[in-house]
């Protein structure tokens, strides 16, 4: 009666762990810098005198470079938290067998933590000791904070980083494909970044559950900012 | 006695949790893009015949905007979980006040994953519901698995990976300084890069516990694939 109680409070509350919102992050991390860094190269350059073409070429180089560093690099992160888990989910496993009274003594230190006394913690670390499988998750879980991660996240999130990032990329590009001339393409490029950094910001914002407009206006700053330091590391250069 | 027992068990294990680990971490990212992309951008556009004094505009430039986007992007998506964790913080606190029932049955149903049996978690349940402080960390942690962010992190973290970025960054650029032909100065670029790349792969798997030459390699064959496909965009573009 109690156990049906429970559990019909608990379907109020659902855990919110969904892949989407993964896959939302990584579009997140691409497009945030894919916006931000091809755009204030470009306006870089035009402020360096270079021509439509020149950036263009610069432009693409450094968004095929971007992609694959980030789409590639993040692949590579995602497998190492990968084998970290598995290492780590042996090394306990490992230590359950040879040292159980060490790991009975971490969960009865996990739990103490939270003011619970031996004579009401003792059940569960005994429950636990009995049945290895679940105190492995126990420890995974409580002592070390890591999640069983999923096999397909890896590519996923690489291929999701790296075409957000060209996707991203490209808005500010766009008009250096039509306008030859770098000064008027670079005017086309700003009010078209400027944008889609205001309108991808106040979508961050909504799916990161902060204040959108803030979240617009924050990440058109750092395009700003951005562009403005390429502008001005241009100019020193060519000087 | 007990007790005894299981603090002199438990001095052999210490939680891992240090700053420096989250230092090594930003410098990685940092040091990551910084090495790879500007290298693929300076050899791409050397492949597309632009001279030293342009690849190194751009470079410089793109190295400028890659910190800011990359370290203000950071800085912000620190604050933003910083916010995140407040919000969540004053929620669960009202639902401990609100609803404390569903609180102890979420509380029950963490346990009860474990093969907990409801005598056994029962006491501790009630420990917590006693203790309104401490149940309202063990949901944070247990429930929605946050941590308590450290308020000097997000700027930390910012300015590690901005001046990692450039540290980076500026490794494949130098020789265009020193080389004002650029056919000569990408070599030069490509042997210092390939030389850096290696060594931070080896130090990075190092300090994440991966196989340090197998880190190397990968690192390495990223900068290799990135410059590839920034030396071939930019031959299509320029045509």
């Amino acid at each position: 009666m109690a156990q049906e109680m429970e559990k019909s409070l608990l379907n109020q509350h659902t855990e919110k762990h969904f892949t989407a919102g993964e896959i939302v992050r990584d579009v997140i991390i691409g497009v945030s810098d894919g916006l931000t860094v091809p755009f204030a190269l470009a306006a870089g350059l035009s402020g360096a005198n270079a021509s439509s073409a020149i950036i263009l070429t610069a432009g693409i180089a450094e968004v095929a470079a971007g992609a694959i560093s980030m789409g590639l690099g993040g692949y590579l992160a995602a497998k190492s938290e990968a084998d970290h888990y598995l290492r780590e989910l042996k090394r306990e496993q490992e230590e359950i067998i040879a040292v159980p009274d060490t790991e009975a003594a971490e969960v009865a230190e996990i739990l103490s933590e939270y003011g619970i006394q031996p004579h009401e913690y003792t059940p569960v670390v005994n429950a636990l000791r009995k049945n290895p499988q679940a105190w492995l998750d126990f420890m995974m879980k409580f002592e070390l904070g890591l999640e069983k991660p999923n096999p397909k996240r890896a590519l996923q999130s690489a291929f999701t980083i790296a075409i957000a990032y060209i996707v991203g990329g490209m808005v500010p590009l766009i008009p250096y494909i039509f306008i030859p001339i770098a000064r008027k393409a670079v005017m086309a490029s700003v009010v078209l970044t400027l944008l889609a950094l205001l309108i991808f910001g106040y979508a961050k914002g909504h799916f990161t559950g902060n204040k959108p407009i803030r979240s617009a206006l924050q990440t058109a700053l750092i395009g700003a900012i951005a562009s403005a330091a390429a502008f001005g590391m241009a100019k020193v250069v060519q000087g």
